[in-house]
C-alpha cells in the first residue's frame, strides 16, 4: 500500500527542566505546524556540540516532552563526534553523550539517538489499512537509487497522520523528497 | 554471494589541463593508494562551490583521467546547491555545474554527478562469481537499519580488486562502514 514520505532533518525535543536552562524563562513560540496533529517546530533553536564539532540551527520541536532527546543521523554524528545508537523515540537507554547550547545555557546528556524508520499510525488508520497487529515493516523505493528499507516501525498515537519518517541519510540515500510516495511491503 | 564495502566520500577526479590550472606545473603526489589496482588518493586536495556553499579539502584521486569529474552524495549536493544527476563514472552528459578551486586557479564546468552504486570487477572475477554477462544487480544489506538497494553496476576494468562502492549517504543510511560485508543477489 501507498504511504508519503517525511523527511527528518536532525532536531531536538526538550523537557521543561531542560528548556528553562537554555532558554530561560521565555515562552516556547511555535513557528509552523507538522503533519502529526499536534506536533510543531519552533522559532527556537540550539547548538549540538559533540566531541569533535558543534552544529547550528538545529530546530527545537515542540510541545515540550518529558523527555529530552537530539534526532541526528549517522552523517550527523560522524560531524559531531557522538555514537548514537537507533532508537525509537524516547528509549534512551545508552544514547550518546551530546551537549546542547541554547542562548540561557548549555547541558549535557546522554540524549542523542539515531531515529529507528518509523510510520505514525492509530486505531483507524490501522484498521483502514490493515495494519492491526503489525510492528514492522518493510518500504519499496523506486527510482534510480531505489531499493528496500527493512525495520520500519509502526508507531501508535491516539491521532496519526499516516507518514513514513525517514532522516535525511535514508531519504538522500534513495532520493527521497517530502511527501513522494513509496510502498509498504508487508 | 559475499562483497566487501568501499565508501568513497566526495572526491575529484581531473583532466591534464584542469590539473594545470588547479596546480601549475608541481606533479600530484600520491598519498596513499585505494584498492583498485592503479588508484591512489593525493595529498592535493581543492574547495568545490556551489550556488549555496563550498565544501573544503575534497581530495584529488590519481591518476590523472581523460575527464574531470566531481563525485558528490545528494547531502553534498544539498550543502553545495548543486544539481548532479546519477551517472557512472564518465558520463558527464547532463552533469551539475560546479566551481572547483584549487592553489593556483579555479575552473567552473558541468562535472558534478552522484556516483552510481558499482562493483568493481574484471574478466576473472566475473568468472569465478558466476557474473558473466550480468550488468545490474541488487545487494542486501544486514542490521538495524538494513534492507536492499537495487541499481547496482557491475564495473568492468582490465584488473579489479572486488568491492561494492557506496557514497556516503548509502553507506550512512544502512550504517555501513568500509570493508564491512554485504549480500549480492542478482
Amino acid at each position: 500500500m501507498k504511504i508519503t514520505v517525511g523527511v527528518s532533518n536532525r532536531h531536538v525535543h526538550l523537557n521543561y527542566d531542560d528548556y528553562k536552562i537554555l532558554f530561560g524563562d521565555i515562552p516556547l513560540t511555535k513557528r509552523n505546524d507538522l503533519n502529526q496533529p499536534g506536533m510543531y517546530a519552533c522559532n527556537e533553536t540550539v547548538i549540538i556540540e559533540g566531541s569533535k564539532r558543534s552544529i547550528n540551527n538545529v530546530r527545537v520541536l515542540g510541545p515540550l516532552r518529558s523527555y529530552t532527546q537530539v534526532e541526528v543521523s549517522k552523517t550527523d554524528a560522524y560531524t559531531l563526534g557522538v555514537d548514537p545508537p537507533v532508537r525509537n523515540s524516547g528509549e534512551l537507554d545508552g544514547a550518546g553523550l551530546i551537549k546542547i547550547i541554547g542562548p540561557c545555557g548549555e547541558i549535557e546528556k546522554e540524549a542523542a539517538i539515531i531515529a529507528a524508520r518509523h510510520i505514525h499510525v492509530d486505531k483507524k488508520i490501522r484498521k483502514e489499512h490493515n495494519l492491526e497487529g503489525i510492528e514492522i515493516v518493510s518500504v519499496k523505493i523506486l527510482g534510480e537509487k531505489g531499493g528496500i528499507i527493512d525495520n520500519v516501525h509502526l508507531k501508535d498515537s491516539d491521532e496519526a497522520y499516516f507518514e513514513l519518517h525517514l532522516d535525511t541519510d535514508d531519504a538522500n540515500a534513495f532520493l527521497l523528497k517530502q511527501n513522494d510516495e513509496v510502498e509498504i511491503i508487508k
